[in-house]
């Protein structure tokens, strides 16, 4: 098997974790697996480093943040691949360059454009193991560019895709993916099996294991991920094509986001567009409106009620201000909380939504907003229910069992 | 002017001191020069990132020691950027591939086969101030390169040669050259100027501020150095070719090396190429031999008197040991030291030799070995007497006036 290993932070965050690391790639070497290894920077190195740059600058350029913060995944990488040769294993440390990986200019942010695996395919022809720093590429005329929040992630996953890898196993200090928050309900249980696209909403929904856009990526390109601890050899979490998992669950797990406030409008003059019009403001901010809920009020006005993220709420009001003129009233609240369930088989199954609701109502809780995917309800409560939703959803839909 | 300035590891060693080093480039910026700086790792980073290497292995593969070491340098170019454009001083921070270094193959002691000056020119042309991550480069084949000891001097050397700068500043933790060294004779002064053949003598008979690979070099380029310290504004000393000094001193300076050991081979076969075999089986252990006089001794028989560096005397005795049969008798002292008289003038004076002589005489100092060279007179005496003798030097030649 070809298998890719990505490492983060806190899986090398010292060096006798990186020597850890380094006997775990060691046994998959020698179990006879071709073996591409990516590594984040050492947990806290790049923390510094962002310190140091604020010393100088509350703004520093975004290019000479990615010649900084590239430095990071260098070290760690180099010095895996020396751990790995003093174990008798033959390696190869690439920078991001090096493994052939090309981004857009878009500096801090950048997406990869293409990967030429002919130099790791060189390395591991020749029965090397490839130590690839993740988090970074470079641009078409040379430039040092990094991937943004999870590029370690990315870089892995692409590079799964470019060599045809037959897995992607990702690394964290967590087993895999859990029905919900451990800490919420301690009944939770890890998933074996979860699609591509339950994982993207249980991501965006608040779970930390894996990140949307490395999930969205390895859905285009194929890629089976395994999420994994890299502190016990409990099995982890494959993350794969829906077709691929044969015993679909109703649902597969429940998400609690806090960081939610609600912003209500009433009375909204009805002129076409105005919607629109609010909404683009906000995003023109970077404000991420999540579920979106419009009723007609009186008097050919409408009501419109929306979410954002708590720590932006200040941010939203200033802008919701520059439209006073087009609404009777509005009210923010920024103690609510989303729950959401997430499940593909709910796209076979009628009753999934009714028993979300059905429990809500048993708990007393009220609901104030729903919105609902293919595979996904989400509702917005009162922020101080929100563990009590978790733990009543958890058993109404019997994930513990 | 087209300035090149090269700031080394303590003069880059905490934040403040960066910011400091950014006050002084954007002061030569404002002066109306162009500006590239060179710079090394922040004090104390190489050394940290060598430990966490030897961690893993007592002899990590020399490119992955590359890899790791480049990395220390693109962080400082990147915060010195960041400090800049804070100043409102836009700037280019560059790795040693994107200004253009490229080196021959020999990870960790790689030498600048040629750079490629029009990345730097353009962004000079565009009124920016270029910083360079000092110490690096890469092969022709795309690997990372690093330049060892004193390699961020040799970067700005380098540079300063394919730009045709009109100097190179040189800025360290001392104000300069010195007649002597000041802690031996409080009464020596800083030299105004010195030809780059007197600077080689005295570093290599152990002046510190710069090093031989970058003197030789910049003789080579003929490229202007002008060695001073970030922490004051002295000016420093100026390197330069011979026929810029105009007042040509007879003697520049006396330089004492104590890491001196004599060893001394009585009765040794008057065979032809013993002495050569002797010699080489020494350099391939890499011992540098310094001093060697010849004698001829009694019955066809030869002395041969040498000196090495003090602390590799153990394994000189190794290497001797497999010459036993050749010889009659040999004798170790490590108790030796080296006091030099350098100085250009001498080509054209005479009587310098003696007067050095005749300070010895008068301190009753014993002169075991002597060797002299064109502007340099080297003279092993016993270790005990070596401050003493570099007083008595420094008043004969009247270097304190």
């Amino acid at each position: 098997m070809l298998i890719v290993q990505k490492y983060g932070g806190t899986s090398v965050g010292n060096l006798e974790r990186i020597e850890n690391v380094a006997k775990r790639v060691a046994k998959a070497k020698k179990e006879g697996n071709d073996v591409v290894v990516v590594v984040s920077a050492m947990s806290g190195e790049t923390n510094k480093l962002i310190d140091y740059a604020k010393h100088f600058s509350p703004t520093p350029s975004k290019r000479d943040m990615d010649l900084l913060l590239s430095s990071g995944e260098r070290v760690t990488a180099a010095l895996l691949s020396i751990a790995l040769n003093e174990m008798g294993l033959p390696t190869v440390a690439m920078t991001g360059r090096q493994a052939g990986i090309v981004t857009d200019k878009s500096h801090t942010v950048a997406r990869i454009e293409k990967i030429d695996p002919k130099p790791m395919k060189k390395a591991l022809d020749e029965g090397k193991i490839v130590v690839v720093a993740g988090f970074q590429g470079i641009t078409e005329d040379g430039q040092v560019t990094t991937l943004g929040r999870g590029g370690s992630d990315l870089s892995a996953v692409a590079i799964a895709g470019a060599l045809g890898a037959d897995k992607c196993e990702i690394y964290s200090d967590v087993d895999g993916v859990y029905t919900t928050d451990p800490r919420i309900e301690p009944k939770a249980k890890k998933l074996d099996k979860i699609s591509y696209d339950e994982m993207l909403e249980l991501a965006s929904l608040g779970a930390k294991v894996l990140q949307n856009r490395s999930v969205e990526l390895a859905k285009k390109l194929g890629v089976v991920i395994e999420a994994k601890s890299s502190f016990n050899d409990n099995p982890g979490t494959i993350i794969t094509k829906e077709e691929e998992i044969m015993e679909k669950p109703l649902v597969s797990g429940i998400a609690l986001d806090k960081n939610q406030a609600r912003v209500s409008l009433r009375g909204v003059k009805d002129r076409p567009g105005i919607a629109a019009e609010i909404f683009k403001a906000l995003a023109n901010e970077n404000i991420n409106v999540d579920m979106i809920v419009q009723t007609i009020g009186e008097d050919d006005k409408t009501n419109l009620d929306f979410t954002v993220p708590q720590n932006e709420l200040e941010l939203v009001k200033k802008v919701m201000d520059r439209f006073k003129e087009e609404y009777q009233k509005i009210e923010y609240d920024p103690d609510v909380a989303k729950v959401s369930v997430v499940g593909v088989g709910m796209k076979s199954h009628s009753g999934v939504a009714s028993r979300a609701f059905e429990t809500m109502a048993k708990e007393n809780i009220n609901i104030e907003m729903i919105s609902t995917s293919e595979i996904k309800i989400s509702m917005i409560i009162d922020e101080k229910y929100g563990e009590l939703a978790v733990r009543a959803l958890h058993a109404a839909y019997e994930l513990d069992k």
